[in-house]
Formats: C-alpha cells, structure tokens, sequence
C-alpha cells in the first residue's frame, strides 16, 4: 500500500509544534481582549464572488476555488478581511461605531511552499472599524507590539510608512488608478526602477520625478526627523503633504505611549494590496528577514462590500512564521511553557484487581486539577515505569491494596528516583510543591 | 449591489457564540490534559484517497470534493479519524505505545442544514491507540464525561453497547461482511424489522432470529444486569459472549471509578460506521434527542492506512451541538463566563492633546491586564459615557491634566455613577475590588 501524506503545502503540528500555535493563539486572544477587540469566527468556506470582490489577479489565481455539491462557487479563504468586512455591511452594519473585532485560523493560498510558507497557514487577524482618527491607527500598531512581547519575540521591528504620500503625488499628476496601483505594486517589490519608468511614461511634470526618487530614499529610525523631511519634500502636493501629517500624528502618538516600540519610518514603502488608504505597517524579524504581519488603513473597504462608509484599519499577523521566528530566536520551548508540560504522572494498579481503584483515584486527582495518564497497557509495574522515564514524566502515583485501606497512594518521583505513601486527598499539594 | 452572505450551510459565530465555542474548546484542551492526550493539529485540506480509504459510500457521497491548482484531488476533512490513522501509520509509527491524541477544529460534511447541523461544525476528538483492555474504553467514556461537565451541560446521558455481540452472531451465522455492514446501518437508523428482514432472508439457523429480536429489546441502566442478561441470550455465539463480558468489564471500571455517570445500555445499538470493533457509546441530551458526541472501539483501522496493527478507541464531540444544548439548558452564558466580560473600561481622555497621554495610561493598564478600549471617535465626554453605557462597559477612565499632574486619573463606575480620582497604579486593583 503506498504510504498516505498530507497534501503538498499543508502540514501536521505535532503535540509540541501544536502546543506552539496554540501558544501564540492563546496569546492573541489575550492581546484582544486586553485591547477590547471582540472574537468573531467567519467560515473557512466562503463564497467566490465575496472572496474575489477587492481581490488582486495574484491572489485570486491562488485561490483554492471549487464548486460545492450545489453548484455554488465557493473558495477557501485567502484572508480574514473580506469576511469581515461582509459582517460589517451586513450584520453588523447597524451596530454603534467603532468596532473592534479580533479573528484567528487557517487561510488557503496556492504559493509555492517554502520556509514558514504553506497553503494552509494560520493567521491572527484584528480590525477597528469606525474611526479615521490617528489613534487608531496608533493602537493597531501598539498591539501588535504587545502581540510580539507577549508570544515570546525576543526581537522585533516594525517598518511604517503611508500609502498617501505617493498617492497624493502620483493624483495629482493624473495617473489612472490602475497604474498607480502598478507603480505600487512594483515599490512593494522594491522594483524602484521599473516603477519610476511607469511613472515617467504617464507623462508627468518635471519635479515629479526627482521628487519620487528622493522620496524613496527617506527612511529612518527618527521616525518623526523623516516624517517631516517628507512633508518638506512633497511640498506642493497637498494630499501627500496631509498624509505625511497624518503619520506624524500616528508616530507622535505611539511615542508619546511610551511603549517600547522599534520604529523605522520608510517614504518607499509599499504594499501589493489595492485596498489601503494611509498608514501601512509591517512588523519583521530582523535576524529572518520575514515580515510577520502586515497591515494598515483601507477607509474604502467597506462600501466596496456594500456596507455603510467605514474608516478602518487593521492587520494580519502570521501565526507560522511568529513560530519560526520563535524556533530561531531560541525562545520557542520557553514561550509554549514547555518546562510545564514535565508535570505528568502515570497512576499504574500494581494488579488488575485494582484497576477500578486506579480509575477513582484518578478521576480525583483531575478534579484536583492534576494530568494523569492511566496504565492502560496492562504492564508489569517495571515496564511501566520505564515508559514513564522514556516519556519523561515527573511522577508515578502506585496503587497497591495495602495503601488505598488507608486512603493513601504511593507516589514515586520519578526523576529522583525517591517514593513515599501520601494521602490521596494531599497528592495534588504535594505535587505542586514537589521540585 | 447584491448582498453578500455566507454559503448556505456555513454561519458566523458573532462575539457571543464565538466565546462559548472558544469555551468549549479551550473546556476540551483541558481535559485533553488531564487525561494525557496530547494536541496535534492535521490539515483541514487532505487527499482524496485518505479520505475516502475507510469511509462509507454516504460519507464519501457528501464530502467538499475538488482539484487543487497542481490537479490533485483533494477534500476537506469529513473527520478527524483519518487524518489520526494516518499520523499513526507514518510519523508516529515507531513512536512508543500507548498514545493519547487530541484535536479540535472544523469538519465539513454537504448534509442539509437543519437547527444544530451545519456543513462546517467544530468538533473536539480524543483517540487512545495501543490499548485494547477495557480500563482504554472506560476512559474514553470518562472524559467524554468530564468534559460535558466541564463545558457546564447540566443534563446528559451516555448510551453504551456493543457493535461486537450482533457482529458475533452474524458472522457465525455466515453473513459476508457487506451485509453484515448493511444491518448495522439499519439498526442504526432504528429500522429494526428491515434489518430482521436483511438477516433473515440470508438463510440463518434457527435460533438466530427469535435471539436478535430479543435482544434489541434488552436495555436498562441497570447496565451489569442488562450486560448479563445479554451473555446469557446469546450462549452459543462464542464471540458475542466474549463481547458482552468484555462491556461488562469496561462497565464495571466506570462503575467502580465513581465517576458521576448516567448510563443506558442498549443492546440494540449500533453505529453506522463500519469500522468499529468493539464497544460503542453516544452521549446525547434527553431534553434534545440529539447526539453530543460518539465513539467506540475500532481495532483494525491503523491497518486499514497501512499502519502496524494498533487496537484504538476514541470518540469525537459535536461542538456546535454541545453548544446548542448549553442553550437550550439555559447555560450558555454561565458557561463562557459571559459575567466576567462586564469589567471592561473605556479610557476617554478630556481633549485632543491629551490622546497620547490616553495611550500611555492604556498601555500601563493593560501591561496590569487591565481590558481597556481607547474612546477612537473623538466625542465629546458625554457622547463617549452614553456609548459606553449602551455597550455595557463597566467602567471608564478619564485622563484630564489636573489629575495627571499627580499620577492619577477620574474612575467612573457607570453602573453606580460614582467617580473618584485613582492614582495609576492603583487602578487595576481597585478596579478589581470594584463591584
């Protein structure tokens, strides 16, 4: 029989890789609730027409799109955002503005796999909707910080800029949306040069170009020092002038909360997506080289899924690469509490008499919040113990007919090598202060 | 513009479904860990050929069937058994027996949505390979058990049999196993006298038909009488009795593990797939005459994805059911402490230039685990206290410039309104104490 794999792009989290995601889940929903982002869970299994509507071509060339047994074309989404924004103009569409809403799970792109790159990965996806203002776009970024501390990252950085500013110059100069949005995606590529040919072709005026070409080379970690360059730069350009205003405003703010926050402020750059609006975010590893989440504000969105005009921001953090970062940084096993996981104990009957027994003391100390694995292998007490040491388990709870008459239970540790008789009902207290 | 909408059998889980589902879940890892079994995380998309290797023709009729870009024939996951076996019989091949495994997520099945069913549902599943003593199968019902308490359902039931005793008459009465197959699904769907009918017409002996009709008579939750009862109706089919006795000894351990547990056995029982081997068990709700959850023995299914023979027990849980039950018993909103989410805090500087200020204090409190929304919209302070009343907020946080002066910031309890001026580091705590 040939061997059953998982599908090329997919794969299996084993116990410790799982204990990982669910780590960094966990540590998400903290952040969430921490910020006052709600959790909604919107099907993996939405339909194409929703999923394709802002979609660029590459994304929807990567869907994994299928029909369903009723005919219907359906796809597995590519992200969290459509889904959301269909909540929001519809459901949703009447409740009281802002919302914060919080998304976690897997995402579907057909890319080719590579490092930290598969075709189901997971994602942590946040969105504050209703508000145009600064600090929001500030508190996007400052919970992805805490995001970041709280999953383990040891270090982290983010890159920020605003999709305004050229924009507002390549507006002015009267470049049709769609080539702008090639010119962007380009930048995003750090195609420079082919962009600023785009640019040039379009026929524009003549302090456009060196404008973008030193626009571009604007970037910095005093990030309001480069901010204001910005502004002084596009001078004459009044929508990105606003725009670089806009994101000194976001970056005064996120100063001023005093958070440890690694800054870098970058005039050149940009991202794929058509969507964004203003401030664009990304936060990576510098040892890595990866991005680990992107984001920013998409003040149009909403309306273009038929809701209500709704200022948004919001961002998407990759789960799978957050752990390769936490396997590179060395910080993977401390971030899941791995060192936890020791305290396990086997309870073995010493006969089969008293499996009964080892079932009810078991069920006790689980109700006393203890893990214990039961004997089930029917193995003599010597066997059993050897598999416990294999599976590094701390402890081994011994039930012999002698102990259980006076309510007791012999608990060995198992790493010392040392046991005693304790009372059933002390076992978990003893547990807890064993070293 | 059409409205957007979710694809017929698929629903979004607003704020509160999605913290009860989150509950349940996380109800579920816990137990998971108290009984040792660990978490591993399979892909939602697996191919075909996994999918279908063990599944009956109704399960295949209804599966998310389609190509992948690269022209594989894949599927999304109708259960997490294969994806297990398949981990069993490759990567975990070698590891030492016995293990414990636990998964939860989303399953997809094309069946006609009705109240509780959906074409994607979340369930929880646990699988205990290696062991095929009884004290396997006792656990598994145990922590079905604990579970549904842990997740707070108030009323639930287990119903117990044997797919082993009417398999033990059947094949010694010479039914070719697709038959055999065929009289199980009838009795699962309660169509006794077509399955008599199906039995019959195979030619039997004699006292094979006035047996089996008594025998689906026989249930009671005086489970050791009922079991007893059975062994004897069936003196003469050597493996059903080997059968019975193995479900008296099973039952017997959960008896004696004094574990509160409400159990029916019912000799008549069986479960549509074909794969089990030995007992079998349902947990369902009396006041819903619906299934939470079930399971059973299937010794044979590693072998079945080319694994080494590996005896196997497991069970797999409805979440969305079991959440419909927390429903309908009214405990839904203890159960994901929805009580707890009131002490949520609105932090409302008094004007613009105060917003960094607001940030900083944010930052201080949630670094304290405080949950605090920043006030985004920019309104007035009246504006921002009638919206957080309307949602409920418990309390709000003014940040004025009188107050900061000295380090400290104006508590509002709205539901008292009664304000007081805290200094900052006394604000989780008294927030705390707050009632």
């Amino acid at each position: 029989m040939a061997e059953f794999k998982t599908v090329r792009g997919m794969r299996d989290f084993l116990p410790e890789e799982a204990r990982l995601l669910r780590h960094v889940e966990g540590r998400a929903r903290e952040v969430a609730k921490l910020y006052g982002y709600r959790e909604i869970v919107t099907p993996i299994v939405e339909s194409y027409e929703l999923l394709s509507a802002k979609a660029g071509e590459e994304v929807k060339s990567r869907m994994f799109l299928f029909k369903d047994l009723g005919g219907r074309d359906v796809a597995l989404r590519p992200e969290f955002t459509a889904s959301v924004a269909r909540l929001v103009a519809t459901t949703l569409r009447n409740e009281p503005r802002p919302f914060r809403l919080f998304s976690v799970g897997t995402i579907y792109r057909y890319d080719e796999p590579q490092r930290g790159r598969y075709r189901e990965f997971w994602q942590t996806n946040y969105e504050l909707m209703g508000s145009s203002r600064p600090e929001a776009d500030a508190e996007i970024l400052l919970l992805t910080n805490s995001l970041m501390q709280a999953a383990g990252l040891k270090r982290f950085a983010f890159k920020v800029g605003t999709i305004g500013v050229l924009r507002g110059i390549l507006t002015q100069e009267k470049l049709v949306d769609n080539v702008q949005s090639t010119v962007m995606q380009l930048m995003d590529k750090k195609q420079y040069e082919d962009a600023f040919r785009v640019v040039e072709s379009a026929g524009v005026s003549e302090t456009c170009m060196p404008t973008i070409r030193k626009l571009v080379e604007l970037k910095g970690s005093n990030v309001l020092e480069v901010v204001d360059k910005v502004a002084d730069l596009v001078n004459g350009y009044e929508k990105s002038v606003a725009a670089a205003r806009n994101l000194r405003e976001i970056l005064g703010l996120v100063l001023k909360s005093r958070a440890d926050v690694d800054m870098t402020v970058d005039a050149g750059f940009a991202r794929g997506l058509e969507y964004y609006t203003g401030m664009i975010l990304e936060v990576y590893v510098p040892d890595l080289d990866i991005a680990l989440g992107g984001g920013g504000r998409y003040d149009r969105l909403i309306e273009l899924f038929g809701g209500d005009p709704t200022p948004a921001v919001g961002i998407a953090h990759g789960v799978d690469r957050m752990m390769l970062a936490l396997h590179e940084q060395k910080a993977a096993q401390k971030a899941a509490g791995m060192a936890e996981e020791g305290r396990t104990v086997l309870v073995v009957p010493i006969k089969e008499e008293l499996r009964g027994e080892a079932l009810r003391v078991s069920q006790m100390l689980r109700n006393a919040g203890v893990s214990v694995e039961l004997e089930v292998m029917g193995r003599k007490m010597a066997k059993a113990m050897e598999d416990a040491d294999r599976r590094k388990m701390s402890h081994a709870i011994i039930i012999g007919e002698r102990e259980l008459k006076e309510g007791a239970v012999v608990l060995r540790n198992l790493a010392q090598r040392a046991q005693s008789t304790v009372k059933i009902e002390d076992v978990a207290q003893t547990l807890k202060s064993s070293p």
